[in-house]
């Protein structure tokens, strides 16, 4: 974990609740808050499907205030965001196809628990301030590249539809009722703590746990480019977001790391490990209708608004995580 | 009502169901739909803040097959889809205002309800065809004008936000199951049957009323251009989109009668009523804050696809609309 820095300074003694915060960005940004001395509140329904891990939180369990709710659960939430200073919500249904066999699980969490935490700002806590984490799956297949933020927005699954409303809730209730928040649209992030038992958050992970365990990795397709962030550069982004007043109201894409084809991506990784074996697929039917081909996102807007500056590059990202899972696995199988 | 053309005699025996059937435009296309031969069954749970109002289907209360239900009741859908060859489906919250205050019912019905009805269509009547009533408020303030279907997607309420997921999901359906749905994305909407007690369908109903009954019009700004759809005109258009194998998986914008300012409307239903007073007005702030400025619809995709020719311009639309409710208006307070 990075030292605290300048703007790390700002959140002593800040009240902070993170939902989703025993998850994986969420316990990595946790961490840092720990340090930086603020007063940290987690809302984690840890259900086994979602990215909820206690080992996530080893060595700061006792030094965050861990509630296990459910975003779902709307008469908890006025009581955990009462009184609280910044709000990072990153509780989130991120399966896409969880969200077209389940639509309705997927709207709960993504929809209408969003909808409920803004109602509970209004309502109990107008001058919070709140980071959401978007994704960059809303823009779909991409019409150009770099994707900007100005790419029109064209969801090609559930979850990106239910993701999308529950973006733009965040962005109306700052123009509507005047409530800080601001929106990050995240792409593939990668990092210790993240979820490797299977690809509900990213296929990176699976990759990973079957590169330690000595099964070969698949790869479907393999041309595509994407690019990626690694967590501790995300959770600087966050940080940001919920620091500079210039974030309030506004929507940033994150990117961090180039594009890289995912056989290259497979390929630098089992090099890194030191062993490893790829098996190129061709794609499965239930995914080739959802998935978007090449994307990589246009950061410059963050950077140049916020002073984001991404600081791990692709080999030392997938070498920390190799690192920590060949400690951890047994906690993450 | 107009006589049934060519392409009502591809409904004649056909299973028709329609949500929202006891609404204004549900009520209309009710119409044509029985007197084209249709078998046709309407869904509406007639509660006062909603469109449903008995007096629409008098003359064809018999020839229909009315259920009192929600789309909210998923438990009651699979019954009333299955065996079905089409499904209108029309029912929504359509006040801005209401949505803002009260997001979480909006939610449920133009978020929640849509996702349940597909899941039925999916699961017990896949074959089902299916045209869903969408809105220009999906588009924002413009860019540019006239606006066609691939101006960006921006809604600047709750109530576009969900009613733009709600789109989605029918055309993700289509994508990834197969399902044949139709959106037709609709602007101002008027004729017999419309909402007039209030603002919650559209603006023009309320200055109908106030009219009729002697009392001034209230136009708040004026200088705002904005286009129209006479109601049987929007019923053809539903009705082709419903019967054209090409309307599948796609998306129209409705338009029809050309722009016009708010005080040239104002004027225009005053010298068609034969008195009325105008009293020009600045915006009220709760509205100002949604307001989209200028809007009117490039509607060649669906003259051009499809084939639709709106019929009845504005003073005849208006006309036709006095006419009805100066016999009716008893009905409608």
């Amino acid at each position: 974990m990075r030292s605290p820095s300048a703007f790390t300074d700002a959140f002593r003694g800040k009240r902070v609740l993170i939902t989703g915060g025993a998850g994986f960005i969420g316990s990595n940004l946790a961490r840092v808050l720990v340090k930086a001395g603020a007063e940290v509140a987690i809302m984690d329904c840890m259900k086994p499907e979602y990215g909820g891990n206690l080992r996530n939180l080893h060595g700061i369990r006792k030094q965050v205030d861990l509630r296990l709710a459910d975003v779902r659960d709307r008469e908890s939430l006025p009581g955990l965001i009462g009184g609280r200073d910044v709000l990072f919500n990153l509780a989130g249904q991120t399966s896409h196809l969880d969200s077209i066999q389940d639509p309705d699980t997927d709207l709960e969490i993504n929809c209408r628990a969003q909808l409920s935490i803004l109602e509970a700002c209004r309502h109990h806590n107008p001058g919070i301030r709140i980071v959401f984490a978007g994704t960059r799956q809303i823009y779909g297949k991409p019409d150009y590249l770099p994707v900007d933020e100005k790419h029109p927005i064209r969801p090609v699954d559930v979850n990106g539809i239910n993701k999308c409303a529950g973006e733009w809730y965040h962005l109306l209730y700052h123009q509507v009722h005047g409530i800080k928040t601001c929106v990050l649209r995240l792409t593939n992030t990668i990092g210790p703590r993240m979820r490797i038992k299977d690809a509900r958050q990213t296929f990176v992970g699976v990759w990973i746990k079957n590169l330690i365990e000595g099964r070969p990795i698949e790869v479907w397709g393999g041309e595509q480019l994407r690019d990626f962030t690694y967590v501790d550069d995300c959770v600087d982004a966050l940080l940001l977001a919920a620091a500079r007043a210039e974030a309030a109201g506004r929507v940033f894409n994150l990117g961090g790391i180039p594009p890289v084809s995912l056989k290259d991506l497979a390929e630098l990784m089992v090099e890194l490990n030191g062993s490893g074996e790829i098996r190129v697929k061709s794609f499965p039917a239930d995914r080739k209708k959802i998935d978007i081909g090449d994307y990589y996102a246009d950061d410059t807007l963050i950077r140049s608004t916020l002073g984001w500056r991404p600081r791990v590059g692709l080999p030392k990202a997938i070498s920390r995580t190799l690192d920590y899972y060949r400690r951890e696995i047994l906690h993450y199988l």
